[in-house]
């Protein structure tokens, strides 16, 4: 694992998301929607119904995340190649994301892999995740600031207003 | 209280925010920005810096909610006349934020008041709020959408997508 590294702009991302329970993570995910959409990058979401219907509410115009899908059905997606991704971002706050990451490093083994592992004792889950990824490691719940900042690092944007 | 009604738009709207632990309530704070933008209400958010950080990533482009404050400055301007509202909503998913409604009642008597009660246990709340206002109540901590639906409800909206 190392913790930063800047490639060429992907084609296409696909954002997989936890269990809504930790704030930070809805934020984050429709900033990074927004920072690869401005940079040229199809994004799209996947993650559970709830995670889901909490980005289209936050999003009302579909202006920062168009593209949304159950997670199940973008596994299947990949498993039978019907789709890729250069890029594919994991937030991880549990045992459970590390196993989304360790999934989408076996289905897409050439593509650039990104771990945000964050929540309240993201180091524990650090040691879990074994992967040959970039990871980004912070300590968040409620305050999204930190966390952005190591994000805009690892994919080169210049900090922005917040 | 009372459940529902609807009134002429108002010009202006305060939307006050507890803190960030309940995942839903950015969601419907930007949801309800975009609502009351879109009919033509000036729309503000007040809170503590931790809700306003993650507003502000959420809408990076600030399209859905260009005017935050925290909330003692918010209250500041009320107390001392530089700032009025016609209508305020506030957002209950604990003691505070029920406390924070009934300052809202002091501070503008004559404004409409709707107190949004979510959380794990919105009924225990509704017991303690005893004052002259709109309520919106409904069990919502992961999934906006019942509550959303509530609220396109009592402010006369056609539901949307989600």
């Amino acid at each position: 694992m190392t913790d930063s590294s800047e490639g060429p702009v992907p084609a296409d991302a696909l954002l997989v998301l936890g269990c809504p329970e930790v704030p930070v993570q809805q934020a984050l995910a429709l900033y990074l929607a927004y920072r690869l959409h401005y940079q040229g990058t199809r994004v799209r979401a996947a993650g559970n119904p709830a995670v889901l219907s909490l980005l289209k509410v936050s999003d009302p115009e579909q202006r920062y995340l168009p593209e949304m899908q159950v997670l199940e059905k973008a596994l299947e997606d990949i498993i039978e190649k019907r789709q890729g991704w250069e890029l594919c971002i994991v937030f991880a706050h549990s045992d459970a994301g590390i196993s989304y990451a360790a999934t989408m490093r076996h289905l897409l083994p050439s593509s650039r892999l990104v771990v945000i592992i964050f929540g309240k004792d993201p180091e524990a889950l650090v040691n879990t995740a074994d992967l040959a990824c970039e990871t980004v490691v912070e300590k968040a719940v409620h305050n999204p600031v930190p966390l952005k900042r190591k994000i805009d690092g690892v994919f080169g944007w210049a900090a922005s207003r917040t």
